[in-house]
């Protein structure tokens, strides 16, 4: 008897939030080449409330994905990044890991503090702020330029509800959907804060996510071992800082730090995970930040040379598809003077 | 000419969230001596969209509150804690302070660790797990025993919108209510977690919170100087662990702490913002979690005493006015084993 092999259904699906007088957004469902979007209010109002209920309103929502897709929606519109908030606009929580321990290993080497050897199998995470989500193209809004203002150019992925306890092999299901991430980091902010042993508050301003959400099959073949396979690129002012694989030296998958912060706490639907600095052992490829840069400045050259961001620099952080169109939109960002309380 | 003199207005509410199938719950406003409780879904539907709209609502919650307070409002029910959820069943910040500087350094002492002295003029905070808030009737869900469970019974401040840069002087009115936490610990888990410096994850499961939350005027004269001026007891199985004044021994304030967590970063609505587990100097009154008791323990007998917390074992945590009535209600948990993936 010959088996007969059948592909599991693929979820496909771009979404993204609206800016709205409305502090979570309006979800819009985005078609896969990033041209039109199109609101779904009858099925949820926000990508919260998406997440809510996610498995009930799924399919209802690659529905409306398949027609931008044909071009029979009605009444879509231009697809604009710059009306864009994030996709989650706030979250309930917002974790980062460092799964590029290689990076981790640098950015220590570059503070001159040693890493420990159980970073290697033990996932670092910190709890990062998620009231204050940045959309792809807000400033980077800073107090001084002499905090170090640095980007961080992450993968990360939106979960649902998920048990404590829950093993690596039990994950995978419950990542809904990806974003890439600019993890806006103060260097000069960060070691006074890291002796604490508190984690990161002062150093992590708002952090920026990219125009749309999409869901892993989206990435096709590029999604495996829960890592994403393809290459995240960061430019400088239109010049590329780098552009390291995010499926090598990703130390720890996705599902690794899911079954690390499930140990004692459940986690609820909308939590954003995040990757950490993608990083890549072969530096061929450059950096996704400027301190690992600097780094490497130090090492060759005795001194780092690259200076951090300043006001009036431009990031970008893209991915780019085996065809070489943009997955997720660009995170386009201008380092501008924080709006400060009485100005 | 004789001066009139007017007190400012005074803004006077208890509002808490009834568990609802919305995990949000829906909002109820209670009356001063926890007896009736209503829903005003005409104002707001839960507790987070009267915080968005703050300014605007206010007043409206406040005249259901003055009829709650009269007998005259349209049909109540009857106030019970065990229906409730946590008055943010889940929030976009919750963040933590050590403010009573003398605690850390005991707890620190536990360790073995040292306390660096500059503890003591710069605030220490943590980004806790907001995703998932206890109501004051829920659970403590804990993997294991072995992990040296404790309570740590705080104050909480909930915050509205709040700039970069916001001076002391300028945050008094940003602090728009008031609750209890019981910040459960993990303390077997804590030492390995600080010493990567990023802070607290696994060491620090879901945190719970009282039945109501109320503004600062509903303490009247016990509110001052940003500080709340009256005991914390914590019960352990009925028996008293320790009853300290939240006002003494405060070495940052709540607009210190709120000066410190936007010095790089604006606050969203709803933020929640922690003291830290409660703690005087003056040893008589015992204290606000295990582990500072152990440690006294061991100073006095050359070892701890009381063990952390066993499935089992109830914690109750209340604060009381100076006539005696319970201002937030109590939190009262019974410590039970989680309940984890696949079980």
């Amino acid at each position: 008897m010959k088996l007969i092999t059948t592909n599991a259904r693929k979820d496909t699906l771009k979404l993204a939030s609206l800016r709205t007088p409305h502090r979570d957004g309006q979800l819009m469902v985005v078609d896969r080449t990033l041209q039109r979007m199109v609101a779904v209010p009858a099925i949820a109002r926000t990508l919260q409330e998406a997440l809510d209920h996610w498995g009930e309103i799924e399919g209802a929502l690659e529905a409306v994905y398949q027609q931008l897709n044909d071009d029979t929606a009605a009444r879509p519109r231009r697809f604009d990044p710059t009306l864009l908030a994030a996709p989650l606009p706030r979250a309930y929580q917002w974790v980062d890991g460092s799964a590029y321990v290689n990076h981790v290993e640098l950015v220590r080497r570059a503070r001159g503090a040693e890493m420990p050897a159980s970073f290697w199998t033990n996932p670092l995470v910190y709890q990062g702020g998620s009231d204050d989500l940045l959309g792809p193209c807000d400033p980077i809004e800073a107090v001084s330029e002499a905090h170090g203002i640095d980007l961080e150019a992450e993968v990360a992925v939106i979960l649902d509800d998920i048990a404590i306890g829950t093993p690596v092999s039990a994950a995978p299901t419950h990542i809904k959907l990806l974003m890439l991430v600019n993890d806006v980091s103060l260097r000069n902010l960060i070691p006074d804060e890291l002796a604490k042993g508190f984690g990161f508050y002062q150093g992590k301003p708002a952090t920026a996510f990219s125009p749309v959400a999409v869901t892993p099959d989206e990435l096709g073949a590029a999604w495996r071992d829960s890592k994403v396979h393809l290459r995240l690129s960061s430019h400088l002012n239109g010049v590329l800082l780098g552009q390291p694989d995010c499926g090598v030296d990703m130390t720890f998958s996705f599902c690794d730090l899911i079954a690390h912060i499930t140990k004692t706490r459940r986690l609820g639907a909308g939590t954003i995970l995040g990757s950490g600095t993608v990083s890549n052992t072969d530096r061929s490829q450059g950096s996704a930040c400027i301190a690992e840069k600097r780094m490497l400045e130090t090492l060759a050259l005795g001194a780092p040379r690259t200076p951090f961001l300043t006001f009036g620099d431009r990031v970008r952080i893209e991915m780019l598809g085996p065809t070489g169109a943009s997955i997720f939109g660009a995170i386009d960002q201008l380092v501008t003077p924080a709006a400060l309380h009485g100005v």
